[in-house]
């Protein structure tokens, strides 16, 4: 019998599917008092995101021979901080956007002061979720948790945001450049990966595959974005497209033009596949995903 | 040989040095990159706070026949959980003030992008610290995560302050209040105290006596902090007097009076100290620390 092929759609719609509904699960209902404030976590937390660090995630633990029922906790824990990253840096003292994904970005919805809040809450819900993970015999609980922390805190998630900031109207180097993007993208990709592997308590051979894919799909991911703030309209994007040029923000195409941009996230794509090997055609849904981010066009 | 008395005054001494120490080892220094960050964090952290929450903590874990050091990064986490609130509830956005314990508040020194970012950072610090935590037979690490994203969620410390931006300029029931008191300080206060004996393996009863406990010098706490706010000049307070009158803010003494005020102050203090009566006289540090807040003038 000939194997069948993997089909991405399939996985995607399940995942997303299946992530909707346990975020779903997690948060406090909507009309929870105060229910402002869970209402404005939902909307940014179901503002129809791509789900693909989860998606991630859980295609990891496959890779490993888990399953996505123990992997889902800390999938959600990473939509949680990726949405409340967003919701933070939509706001008008930082990219100051008003649409994001083809809708108000929060603080438009719900004002500056609850747009804080619900970033510091979903930020603080999932850690929560993640405390509630199952431990493995590789991996505690407190050591996911601290993975966690760590791709989210100040060396890392924030300290691209940082940098990013600091970068703006400045003329900025393809090294300064990439550690904006090594933080502000890949760090917490690559975190998504793993939590994915030690959830399936993957080998530290694994885990460390998992790493290496998951630092080059993010930063490819990452290109890929600044590419298409360029190349497309904002309303594909969903957002204000060419807001990275008007800002006049370094992007891998404004430092190197189009071409070089292009050939650098097949580059890296291309690292992210060899780091896959070890799996040896186990990991059909990590593939499959770091293929559909580079050919994606929005 | 008789008992020498209790030296509160030596005992926040010892612990405030201790606890500034470990906060000081436990995050990146000043100068790790991005330096705007990481000194933004520092400055709120060591702007002079009372550090009384991690006085509680440590007071706790030594009436559960605990030590200072085992107790130590949980009392940290909080101190950087209280500190990232106080950052986040000065914005603009939010209470918007110039002055916090005498010197200018964060978004005034660094600018609002990082002052939200480095609230961003010490919460994500806070649980990195306590993923670093020991784990007691009683209390696992996940469970003293749980505990402390719970008390800082949308639930408690962020439904507080919720709550209190939503009652701005509103006619405020006492019970109202109480909502926003109970959440905005007790809950972490509450979470301080309990995780000082969860970290010393406390059991379920003496727990309960320090849930009890934290609860009522919580609420206490923040009811004295309102009647200061209309008594205490600026210059003594460290920051903004009569700011709440001014904001037309609800607390204690607006709605029932200065003398009703000080009356429930000394009734939930005294609550406070029955709490502590499971501890028959082992709680020397956490019943000074008690009177100190109800006797403290700023």
């Amino acid at each position: 019998m000939s194997k069948s092929p993997f089909q991405l759609q399939e996985f995607l719609d399940e995942s997303t599917l299946a992530v909707n509904q346990a975020l779903d699960r997690f948060l406090p209902p909507a009309r929870t008092a105060p229910r402002t404030i869970h209402e404005s976590m939902r909307y940014s937390l179901f503002a129809g995101g791509k789900r693909m660090r989860p998606a991630l995630c859980l295609a990891a633990a496959a890779a490993c021979g888990g399953d996505a029922e123990t992997a889902m906790p800390l999938a959600c824990a990473v939509e949680c901080i990726h949405t409340y990253s967003l919701i933070h840096d939509d706001l008008p003292a930082m990219d100051d956007d008003d649409y994001r994904r083809g809708k108000l970005t929060n603080h438009k919805v719900y004002g500056e002061g609850i747009a804080v809040l619900a970033g510091d809450a979903l930020l603080t819900q999932a850690f929560e979720i993640a405390a509630k993970c199952q431990s493995q015999p590789r991996y505690s609980r407190a050591q996911v948790i601290l993975e966690i922390a760590r791709a989210s805190g100040s060396l890392q998630l924030i300290a691209g945001q940082v940098a990013d900031l600091e970068a703006e109207g400045k003329k900025v180097t393809e090294k300064q450049l990439r550690y904006i993007h090594e933080r502000k993208t890949s760090a917490l990709l690559c975190c998504a990966v793993r939590l994915g592997g030690m959830s399936a308590n993957c080998t530290s051979r694994q885990l460390g595959a998992l790493t290496d894919f998951g630092y080059h799909v993010g930063l490819a991911f990452q290109v890929i974005d600044d590419i298409l703030d360029v190349t497309q309209t904002s309303e594909k994007l969903g957002k204000t497209a060419g807001k990275d040029t008007k800002a006049l923000k370094a992007t891998y195409p404004s430092i190197l033009g189009l071409e070089k941009s292009r050939g650098i996230a097949e580059r890296l794509t291309t690292k992210a596949f060899d780091a896959l090997k070890v799996f040896k055609g186990r990991a059909l849904a990590l593939e499959g995903l770091a293929q559909f981010l580079l050919k994606r066009d929005r």
